[in-house]
């Protein structure tokens, strides 16, 4: 499975129900958030969650996120490589390794 | 970009920060939760946003969502494809077409 | 300090902004999102954190729930209340002691 | 209807169901995210939304926000007051008003 078959298929299920009037950037945003809350409700009261219940509910802030992305414009996985470089020089390996803190808290 | 070289980019970056051992499926979840919030600010008071900002925020969302798929051992995109399959059941397009209804609303 | 006194301390704030214009519904509900997405920050990758900090966010979902129970019409621990209610029904004492199960999978 | 009523209410529903061992600071701070996403849920593909849901889902929120500050040893409405003042010097009048811009980004 790749972006360039899975995204047609995304985007012929919206076009046939004519949802696409309904994904506003604004929308789909929201709807991410409150994916992130079902997903979020796995863990509520235990650190342990049955995967395919975790599964299911990433599923959907994905599907949301790729929806997104395709409504930007833009390519998802060359905006997280995209990020992931700016990343890189915020936390360099010296200072960040194995800390939990924020960049502008590390230590030297 | 496609997700077999950016997947070992995204492994290889939190390797070398031995950044592995904060990533359990519920911190995972968190930070999806989080970035989905930050993304969310950009429409606090708007309908309209910039789209870089956008971008830039959704970026967060989707690492943290490759990531969660990675410790789970699920191909992200496998799984949007499934959840679609189940989707389109519940949604059938002569009942859903036009409509934001959720499918137990739908109407005949 | 009770809401009759904090109250119009609130409302005299938004109003000598003119943020009431802002205040819809809506933005307000994306508003406690996105302050609950920061207060969540405070356990990112911790279940530990600083309480000035956490009181801190706390706060700010607070005035917005707030504002948006004042936007409603509604007495916000009244409503709490009322919710507290149906809980209490939904999760009889004998069956839900202990558990962290939700109503519709509670155990005889 | 004032907190010294209904604190002691809340507390007594969860000591007899035994729920205090859930509600750690880090587990209600999740589930006020969680709370929060259904909030947003009323309005996901609409900025308008039926009152009493809102209502319901705001009565949620507000819970898990007061049993969060009981949990801290903090008065809700203290800490609102107390943010209020902090917010007020961030936002002088004279600068923001009418405008939805960050402190930060305020204009002369």
């Amino acid at each position: 499975m790749d972006l360039s078959s899975l995204l047609p298929e995304l985007r012929a299920f919206m076009a046939e129900r004519d949802w696409g009037k309904f994904h506003t950037p604004e929308n789909l945003s929201k709807s991410i958030a409150i994916e992130a809350g079902e997903l979020l409700e796995c863990f509520q009261w235990d650190s342990e969650a049955k995967p395919e219940r975790v599964q299911d509910e990433l599923a959907d802030v994905l599907t949301y996120a790729l929806l997104l992305s395709d409504r930007l414009g833009v390519d998802p996985l060359e905006i997280v490589s995209k990020k992931l470089q700016v990343t890189k020089e915020k936390y360099p390996v010296e200072k960040a390794r194995g800390s939990s803190r924020k960049y502008d808290e590390l230590q030297d």
